[in-house]
């Protein structure tokens, strides 16, 4: 197979991530990066490659009794003048984009591919890979989606490993995002005789003031701490200097820990503005997609946990670790990268924070094995 | 001189309004009309006629002791599938755009032209007409602000009367008009950190609360019962569906009553938000218009209201009155059109008002004619 890029598997991580910061893969041009990694992957001769799209999938076949899931998506945000990446020796920073969210978390999978996806290896665990495409954008086009809906078999474990960026902690399971449009109705009038109308803006005093006053709640799950948190995200009202404006709209954002489901969340944020609500106002909720329990409980994450060697803690931002709680996999976050720095024109990844990754990984596969 | 339309002064107040409508002339492109109604007035004999821009002034010079001055803009806003003008006789509704705002004022003052602009007439006051262009656009661009700043001396009189549609009532004065807008800061964040960010939007709380709150004053000044307001008429704030908002803007509109001038009403303004301010909120005038006294107890002024027989009433709107009010000039608005259908499609003016504008306009200004 010919590809535009070659991937050598047998670099470190640091080489292998630049290889895939230099492939630049911008969401919906993710072909030649997946190209480059099939191939690899093709060629390691112990794993079964299916393609999906421009998602790759990979696996072992070796009949143990747990089986493991590493995921990771092969897109990043657009170029901000940050490719090919660079190298600051002073810093011990790898500029570029993609460094961080998640190419250095691709090169630890790659990485393990190499080492575990070869005739002879003997795991811990049987193994899969998961590299998709499409998860800076919308969420109908995400990859992983995709193969959740084509070839779900390809998902089922006993844990999954999302390689997103966590600074190298384990971070459990995710919290839940629920937005909703608050629509405050008014009557038009000139503003030189405003008594006519009815200010929908001045109307939406009471859905701020709850906002401003709103007490979000902190859950411990199996020992991570889930922190909510409920937001104004977007305000719109105004037809024309002169008109009392007749509409008013909020949007609002409900982070919530995994302990409540869909429709739990909805039911609260609905408590939350029942005043608004019995007002007159109109709530819709546009989006909410439930969050996942860190199921650090289970076995397989229990010794993951034991092997990184640091508590896990909560991850507090919604990632696609929920896809997997959709099927009950007990699924975490665990990559090189600085979550901070993602998107950002400043991406980059800490060096020294590579190798250990991959040596945590490489430890808990190993262990145990038979 | 050769025009594209062509004035019969002579014809009744319903048939030049016809003819003023059936003259398309939005904001820009008065030129044609201007021509029209400046060879109209020249044609009459016993005017002194002067040209500045697509603004027509006419005056008598026959030594009285009052002058009145009557004002009138040509523009329209623009044209919304109603020109030409549509006679509906079973209603008694003249429609088309400017029907009421205001060629049936300007009609009117046209028909006092042909009567007390001709050689020999013998009006109880001077009088100086004033067609303008560009009302309906930017204040910069106003006619009677150009010929304000550029022909002074044609403005000067004992009382203006602005022909704006009042349904053929006096409105005296005008209130004044201030926008301002009121800025929020806050601190970005990821809304699933949101505490490690502040929120602008739920800072503005406070400010809409005051707004829903507010109790506006009402003042009564020579009769006139001025009712002031203050109205939120925008609001924006967002960065993104997952973002803290770092920056929320309210602009409010303040009427307020013309006891009030420029500098009270911004003062008033401050005072009002003064806790905002003080949380570190800003508060910018983009916008201050002064209103105008009634002036209703000046004697050219009361003479009017003595001959239209209906008790003034406050003008609330903003209305170029006020630049007469800059002068000193007691300035009243009186038109036969109603001015909640100005700028609609359906706009008409009710013919059976057209007539009596006029009348009243012959009685007061023949009054005592010496």
């Amino acid at each position: 197979m010919s590809t535009a890029y070659q991937l050598d598997l047998s670099t470190d991580v640091l080489a292998l991530t630049r290889a895939l910061v230099d492939a630049p893969s911008v969401s919906g041009s993710e072909e030649p990066l997946a190209d480059a990694v099939e191939a690899a992957l093709r060629g390691l001769g112990g794993l079964e490659v299916e393609r999906v799209g421009n998602s790759v999938l990979a696996r072992t076949s070796l009949d143990r009794d747990t089986r493991v899931v590493l995921a990771g998506h092969l897109d990043t945000v657009p170029i901000a003048d940050n490719v090919p990446s660079r190298l600051d020796e002073a810093t011990g920073r790898l500029y570029g984009c993609g460094t961080s969210d998640m190419k250095s978390g691709d090169a630890v999978m790659l990485r393990l591919a190499a080492r575990f996806g070869v005739p002879g290896a003997e795991p811990a665990h049987d193994l899969t890979f998961v590299f998709y495409d499409n998860e800076e954008v919308d969420s109908s086009l995400n990859g992983l989606g995709r193969v959740a809906r084509e070839r779900r078999g390809w998902l089922y474990g006993d844990l999954a490993i999302l390689l997103e960026p966590t600074d190298g902690q384990i971070e459990g399971g995710c919290q839940g995002t629920l937005r909703a449009v608050l629509e405050v109705k008014g009557v038009r009038a000139h503003s030189a005789r405003s008594w006519l109308g009815s200010n929908a803006v001045h109307g939406a005093a009471g859905i701020l003031a709850t906002l401003a006053g709103y007490r979000a709640r902190e859950v411990d799950i199996d020992g991570c701490l889930y922190r909510e948190g409920l937001n104004a995200v977007r305000i719109t009202g105004g037809v024309a200097g002169n008109v009392v404006p007749d509409e008013c709209s909020v949007t609002v954002n409900f982070r919530y820990a995994p302990d409540r489901d869909e429709d739990a969340a909805e039911a609260h944020v609905r408590e939350v503005f029942a005043e608004a609500i019995a007002a007159g106002v109109t709530l819709t909720v546009v989006d909410n997609a439930g969050g996942a329990l860190p199921g650090l409980s289970e076995p397989a994450a229990a010794a993951f946990v034991e092997a990184v060697g640091t508590p896990a803690r909560a991850k507090l931002g919604w990632t696609d670790v929920a896809r997997f709680a959709a099927f009950g996999i007990p699924a975490v976050n665990y990559g090189p990268g600085d979550p901070n720095l993602a998107h950002t024109r400043e991406e980059h990844v800490v060096v020294a924070g590579l190798q250990p990754a991959e040596d945590a990984l490489v430890a808990y596969l190993s262990r145990s094995a038979r």
